[in-house]
């Protein structure tokens, strides 16, 4: 464990464009960290799609062992056509965040008014998802018979505790109660899925009960997609189960300046592994190796990751840097490792 | 059955706005029955909140069976805040469409160029969900152990078929068949929940050679929650499972006009029990009895139903009204008795 100046950090570039948005997310850290008088020893893991190629594997219990040992962990991207489709994800990113128990993944979305939204009129857009990470249908306890067969049946189980609802519900409402609008907002499916989304409503209804200054709604996710288009500045903490929290966080980044800007952390709030923090964006295989991948979203990650560790500072000047960043961008193109340079260049003051 | 002019039709008004959305839509329909000669005896189903208050009945089996000796069911909106979430939902709703087999939910999406859309550049959208309607974590498989304990469990099961599945996929490309762009998307999550998933890819990938003219490709359902506000007219056919079809055609009714526009039809595509027509919207109770709804939605459900039952004429004099409405629409605001005066007169021509 660290002094609090001398960090350990875990870094997965992974798939895809992952690689390089981590170069410049590094870039950038390595220009705060010089500034706040910090080091991060780093150690990269070779995971993802060549690794599984070459020896078969996704994630060796002795490799998240070792991984376990750092204060945090900086991923890319995980996911490559080459791999069968759920191969990397369940048995690399999934597999992260349930073993590390990074039960808050936290996605904030704002809108820079710099940037562009595909919304006519979107507003003023500053909310944070908290999503659940550890249950619902990303469990992995699916299944199928009969394979290939006209008789097949899968199935998919999403499995919910009093447990695992209540502490994620607890530290949604504890993040509405640090911001000036105190709201929260339940989004699930209640009134169909009616077991888990009444131990959700349940919990959100009792956990109230001691944070008597929060703004509670509720809405169904479907009408929840709605209002993240037509009345997105509404929303000021949301909290939902891991599949919606999935769905409702791609839709959040693209309304607010798209998925380049979109940052993420997997947080332990027990502080009992190392919390994982990660562009919301995917491999985008399409454009890897092409310089063409915006770098903010892992540059922005990496100020969820400072802040988390207590390095508010150093997160707070990465911040900066990107808003001055977003708000001097133009119509010309710069390629990441240029975005990455300006970013750091603005973050080292 | 019917005589292909005489039909006989179940309306469930149901809660909310429903009984005066489907006031409008019967009176659009009547205009246009009288103009093709064809007639719909209609027997009304008090079914929803106010029953259940009073008996405690949802559905009974009874009723269900009467409903089922009609040519077709016209229903309003189901849902209401006086009853637990999910008891009129699941007892009444989703008990209709899968006693009935419903297993093509149709809902289709066009941006009229008159009406604005809460995106800034949408494009030319026009394109139409085949949203599974008999499967899924629809199934009401989901279950729950010590209630109210902190060691509660609830558990929902997504139930997926090769039967179910490809039922569906081929009603999708066969929709697709029949439009000018010939394109499928299937909408998943095939990398997290690998078994439903897998069953739902490898299904397309097997009917596709059955339509080797339609153009197939496949996004996760996160991402296609950002197509449909960045680049919504890139979709022709989508074909998804129930719960992520409920999810995207709110996004998708949103961002084309409004869910005041949206028509869905639940469809047995094998005629084995009638079809079902209702506005994808819900009940809305804030706005209930006041004259405020769209009847719009329903009016269009009223369409589709036309068409279902073989009267492509009368469903096209609707559908004409709907679009010379839509666009001559002004500030002014309507009472929903207002618009469906409005489109009847245009509709009897
Ligand atoms: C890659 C995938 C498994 C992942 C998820 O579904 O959680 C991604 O979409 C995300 O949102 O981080
Ligand atoms: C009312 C509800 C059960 C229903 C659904 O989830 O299918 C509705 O949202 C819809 O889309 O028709």
């Amino acid at each position: 464990m660290s002094d609090n100046k001398n960090f350990t950090l875990a870094v997965v570039p992974g798939d895809g464009i992952g690689p390089e948005v981590i170069t410049e997310a590094l870039k950038v850290l390595d220009a705060v960290s010089a500034q706040h008088g910090v080091t991060f020893e780093r150690t990269e893991f070779d995971l993802g799609a060549k690794r599984w190629h070459a020896t078969g594997e996704t994630l060796p219990d002795a490799e998240l062992e070792e991984i376990r040992k750092h204060d945090a962990i900086l991923l890319g991207a995980v996911g490559d056509p080459t791999v069968p489709s759920g191969v990397l994800e369940r048995g690399l990113l999934l597999k992260l965040r349930f073993t590390l128990d990074h039960y808050v993944n936290l996605r904030p979305s704002k809108i820079y008014p710099s940037v562009g939204s595909p919304l006519a009129n979107p507003g003023e857009v500053d909310f944070v998802v908290v999503r659940e990470g550890t249950e619902g249908p990303y469990v992995g306890n699916g299944g199928a018979l009969r394979v290939g067969t006209p008789a097949e049946i899968a199935t998919e189980v999403s499995v919910n505790t009093a447990y695992g609802v209540e502490r994620v519900v607890r530290d949604a409402f504890a993040r509405a109660q640090a911001r000036p609008r105190k709201k929260l907002t339940l989004v699930h499916k209640n009134n169909v899925l009616v077991y888990a989304g009444h131990l959700w409503t349940r919990t959100v209804d009792a956990v109230k009960a001691d944070f008597p200054d929060i703004t509670v709604d509720y809405l169904h996710v479907d009408a929840a997609t709605i209002f993240l288009v037509t009345d997105p500045a509404r929303f000021d903490v949301i909290v939902t189960d891991n599949l919606f929290g999935d769905i409702i966080t791609d839709l959040a980044a693209a309304i607010s300046g798209g998925i380049g800007l979109a940052a993420s952390g997997n947080i332990n709030p027990d502080r009992t592994a190392p919390s994982m923090f990660e562009p919301v964006h995917g491999s985008a295989p399409d454009i890897a190796g092409q310089q063409k991948a915006d770098p903010t979203a892992a540059i922005l990650s990496t100020a969820l990751l400072l802040d988390h560790l207590g390095l508010t500072e150093a997160a707070a000047a990465i911040e900066a840097a990107v808003t001055a960043d977003i708000e001097e961008r133009t119509d010309s193109v710069r390629s990441t490792s240029e975005i990455g340079d300006a970013i750091a260049k603005r973050a080292a003051g």
